[in-house]
């Protein structure tokens, strides 16, 4: 399966929320191209699953999507990258398929840091996806896992105490937040960066995942041609397969009323 | 299907760790017995799970048990005893269902508090199957949802300044810690029940669930003839959906070397 129209949508995949934060990105980078998101709400949080489910997930979704004319596929969720990306790959050997860890990794090779912190789910992190591509990029990487942090934004205490302790338990006085900069490794940290700057040192770098991301995909699609030739913002189609308020609330702050969103189930294949 | 061995084992199930409070009453209670647990954590937390969603894998984890010989079956989450609890009666009408809730309202019934307080994940409270049955039960019934408390405790966040903050987050100064007693409706609440005690007044009598619910469970198995006749102590085997460190952690806290632990993966349908 693979659409090679210009004028297909952008497709856009995470297990919640935190794959808005990319959505976000894309749509601020290429207003006029049409997105096709979907929300995995019924599994999240993918970063508590094993590889095997995720694998089996992001392959009914990519089906979903390829049906839907995306002409492309951005994984908008670290768990799902580190752990089914290849996997969606030999699958679908002719869709182009962007994950949020390589770009964000040729970014710090450009960069000339001493050491670089990544904090993720227990799935990315213990996929050692970063640290392995992070060897010979930086002298040294500095990993963590951060399991309770998806769910506390998923939950909207993105400000005050439950922030600001969850954090401070995590980051406050650990190794990770010396580093010379610190990759955000979940798609839903970016909605807190301000918060965990105040809690690393202050030469501590927050790399922009999100926007480094968007500007990869760009730079993708310009090079296959495939860049939507309209002079008009694209729609933004959402697909969750399970409704869930907060789901709802944040992607009606970020798109407003450009937004079309619906509940839909897809078959998944028996775990192997 | 029904079995009615009274060797069978009792089954118990929960989307993750907070049932094994109440596997851990049942065990104290009745040190004979044979128990069975599945522990959904492949899909877990249900808290966020549509109704929906929550069926239909209470109904392929229910096959399991029985078809593991299964005398009882104990819904040892809230979420699914509220959503859950009448399709299984309907779906294997000959099978003795337990739900954590009815016992624990049936222990509030005998006593004259004047407002009872709950707390639960978003499904449990958005259910209504608390405050429905508590309705002229007690006087005043406060209910409220407490979603990031069961993710939390899933991480081991069970003390310190993180457990503190979450509990004062929802709690602190909030109608219903003034209540006279207080339901804490989510089986993995009693983890931290100390921790809650500390913040709601000091008048507030938490109720111990996971107790009643094994008195409760050992009251039906003697009326129906179905307590086991052996001397020495029962085995505890438990399934999970997808091992989780969290999971193996706590259940051999909880039960040590008796534990026999192991993955299973169950067929579930498609949702209708």
């Amino acid at each position: 399966m693979s659409n090679n129209h210009p004028q297909g949508p952008i497709g856009i995949f995470d297990s919640g929320v935190g794959g808005l934060t990319i959505a976000r990105a894309v749509r601020a980078l290429m207003p006029y191209e049409d997105i096709l998101y979907f929300g995995d709400t019924l599994h999240l949080p993918y970063g508590e699953k094993s590889p095997d489910a995720i694998r089996r997930y992001s392959d009914a979704i990519a089906r979903f999507l390829l049906k839907n004319e995306a002409k492309c596929i951005l994984i908008a969720c670290n768990s799902a990258s580190a752990n089914a990306f290849h996997h969606l790959k030999n699958n679908f050997p002719e869709v182009l398929f962007i994950n949020v860890i390589d770009p964000v990794v040729d970014y710090v090779r450009q960069k000339d840091y001493a050491s670089v912190g990544v904090i993720g789910t227990k799935a990315t992190i213990s996929s050692n996806a970063y640290q392995k591509r992070l060897n010979g990029v930086s002298k040294q990487v500095i990993a963590k896992a951060t399991p309770l942090l998806a769910a506390m934004i998923e939950e909207g205490f993105t400000d005050g105490d439950v922030a600001e302790s969850v954090i401070t338990a995590y980051l406050g006085n650990d190794h990770v937040s010396h580093s010379d900069a610190l990759i955000l490794g979940c798609t839903h940290y970016p909605l807190i960066s301000e918060k965990i700057q105040n809690i690393v040192d202050d030469h501590c770098e927050i790399i922009d995942g999100p926007g480094i991301i968007a500007t990869f995909t760009k730079d993708q699609l310009e090079a296959r041609k495939l860049m939507a030739a309209r002079q008009k913002p694209g729609t933004i189609r959402m697909y969750v397969s399970d409704h869930t308020p907060s789901f709802a609330r944040l992607a009606s702050l970020f798109f407003g009323d450009n937004l079309d969103l619906k509940e839909q189930n897809l078959a998944y294949d028996p775990l192997g």
